[in-house]
């Protein structure tokens, strides 16, 4: 072992797994989404292998068919570069924080077109580990056309998962996805948009502060590559990749035709939890989140403590502490349930404020705090009193 | 064949239907509310000998037990007359009104405490006939402290499902089951008031208006003889008797702990569908509907075409005609669906008031009413346009 053979390795790799992130790079920009047919060349032959071939054109019939039109646009280094500029990577199946488990998820597909595969591999713009983030992430979808009630049901829901710690999964568009976006930012939250163009796109352009907030804290993702304009299949495509990356999909707004019923449909596809939030009946906003219900297709969620009761147990997070938690804010009613919902879920606030919000006399307020702290439902410090986070 | 012989035996039958009738009396009045006990020794000897009996004492030890305190009161003379002065009567399991396939639910309960068998017989106030009203019967209940949208929400299906010919069966409690009845009333429909006290009593006092509009379009149901006062207990069993003579139940609001609930929890019982509406997560008078919808308790229905489509194939009213109308409204879609929305249930309007009630132009709605009256949705009269009830 001499100092040379052990950096030698360093060495030679380095080249390797930079030529191989070019060959997904450019293999991920010539493909244009996921393509089982590639996938699979991939898993056979290698990356390199595969790329090198759809360069020189010696690929297989179905493999041209596939790459054939655009193979020789090599924009590889170009699209590397221009994301690393803006503070963004590409991350693909060779790296750690490549989300593994949830790809699985496209192993169960009973039945799945070509482009209904998992991502050849994903640009993201933001520094947090994807894998970290994902561990424990809801998406939360709804309508463009999201009413009062929904925008605020889905800041309350959402804030209370950020609270949580869970990463909240949303698709940047008007409506549900920025409310849920910005109450997780809102609580100090994490929270991940996917796109259905290049990261370096803001779409909506009215979203670029909101895009930018979320790389800040979280990730903004697409399995587009840098440049590529939004379009009809790829909001399709997308959805696709809010329901695999999340451990469930819950929609709070959806009308009769909608994307967040696709995301649903997709969630269901891979076998993970779809929840619906149910609104006034006489609301359009909610005429798809009742059918879903009605029909069997979502279960009915009405705050973050449905959520975690359906989607924890698959994520291994019911574990004692958490089941504590919820069993000690199951059994609250009266007071004690009025006082707690009324503090507020990051600040500290005093019993005047509390007994204000939650429309209960000062005495009561004072009276159920200590007993919630026996519980270990809130705690006090020099600001007042919080709530104590469930995890 | 004489003369003498043929008027035989309705001479011979006449004091006998009258002893049978005073003896289910006497006996409702002493069981006070239902007893298998009682009802099973009537099947086995009879109710003129089980009366009979129990007057003498010479019941056995079980009957006794349940009859033993209040044998000696035999007020049914004094009670039948009563009610005859108010405009009510007895129905009792000799009658042809008497709704057996109905009471056919009990036979099909797996456990059942003494208390829970069927009825002895039911006191009604009101001229129409009991196994008519019922063919067709939905049960709406659901709290006391219904809410705005609760109630408008009540009122909305209620009326629909009134003017489908649907008799409306609830429990004349403040909130949800009153707006029920009103609004079946207001429609002009048929609606069933089942109470917890004696006909004779109004309960609550501030329905006394509302019980005699029930009575004179349809009826107000007790199986407690008249001058009975409520009491928890009975409040109870009267929610089994919505249940049963309805062939469906729907619970509109409902806290957490809600005597819809245990209506509900009877219907299921019965093997009838139960439904219920769902409303803002944020109002705690859905929590109840949330629940029961989440727990797969109920089934979600948001408008009268969903309770019908649970409870029509029961009840053998899917008929061609049915099926068709329910599916002209099911195409309906932008103008169309708004303009048949605007359409008053009963009443007729003219195109302006459709066109500002549905937030449409004018111009569209001319254009939709004729499209609708093709689908034999809509039709004109001299007052306007009106829709036409789907059955």
């Amino acid at each position: 072992m001499t100092g040379r053979t052990t950096s030698g390795p360093s060495v030679n790799e380095a080249p390797k797994a930079d030529e191989r992130r070019h060959a997904w790079a450019y293999l991920s920009a010539v493909t244009q989404g996921a393509s089982r047919t590639v996938s699979a060349a991939i898993a056979e032959h290698g990356v390199v292998e595969v790329a090198d071939a759809a360069r020189k054109g010696s690929a297989g019939a179905e493999l041209t068919a596939k790459l054939g039109p655009r193979a020789h646009l090599d924009t590889a280094a170009a699209d590397l570069e221009r994301l690393d500029r803006a503070g963004g990577r590409l991350i693909t199946p060779d790296d750690e924080e490549w989300p593994a488990w949830q790809m699985l998820g496209f192993d169960q597909l009973d039945t799945a077109t070509d482009a209904e595969g998992p991502p050849l591999a994903l640009w993201v713009w933001g520094q947090r580990r994807l894998d970290e983030l994902v561990e424990r992430a809801i998406g939360i979808v709804g309508t463009r056309a999201a009413s009062g009630y929904g925008e605020h049901v889905t800041a309350e829901i959402t804030g209370d998962l950020a609270v949580d710690g869970w990463t909240v999964v949303s698709g940047a568009a008007f409506g549900i996805d920025a409310a849920a976006h910005r109450a997780a930012l809102g609580v100090g939250g994490t929270t991940v948009a996917i796109l259905a163009c290049g990261v370096d796109r803001a779409y909506p352009a009215a979203h670029a502060k909101l895009l930018r907030g979320i790389s800040e804290s979280g990730l903004v993702i697409s399995e587009y590559s840098p440049g590529t304009v939004p379009a009809r299949y790829r909001f399709l495509a997308r959805n696709r990749l809010i329901a695999a990356l999340s451990g469930g999909t819950v929609v709070v707004e959806a009308g009769w035709r909608s994307g967040a019923r696709n995301t649903a449909a997709w969630a269901r596809r891979f076998g993970r939890p779809v929840m619906a939030v149910p609104g006034p009946v006489t609301s359009a906003a909610s005429q798809g989140c009742h059918r879903m219900i009605r029909e069997g297709e979502a279960r009915l969620v009405g705050n973050a403590r449905d959520i975690v009761e359906e989607c924890g147990p698959l994520l291994g997070v019911d574990d004692d502490r958490d089941a504590q938690f919820v069993r000690a804010l199951d059994g609250l009613s009266g007071d004690l349930a009025l006082v707690y919902e009324a503090l507020p879920a990051t600040d500290a606030c005093e019993p005047i404020a509390a007994a204000e919000s939650a429309g209960v006399s000062v005495d009561r307020v004072r009276a159920a705090l200590p007993l919630l702290e026996m519980e270990g439902l809130v705690q006090r410090d020099e600001d007042g009193w919080s709530r104590v986070a469930g995890r």
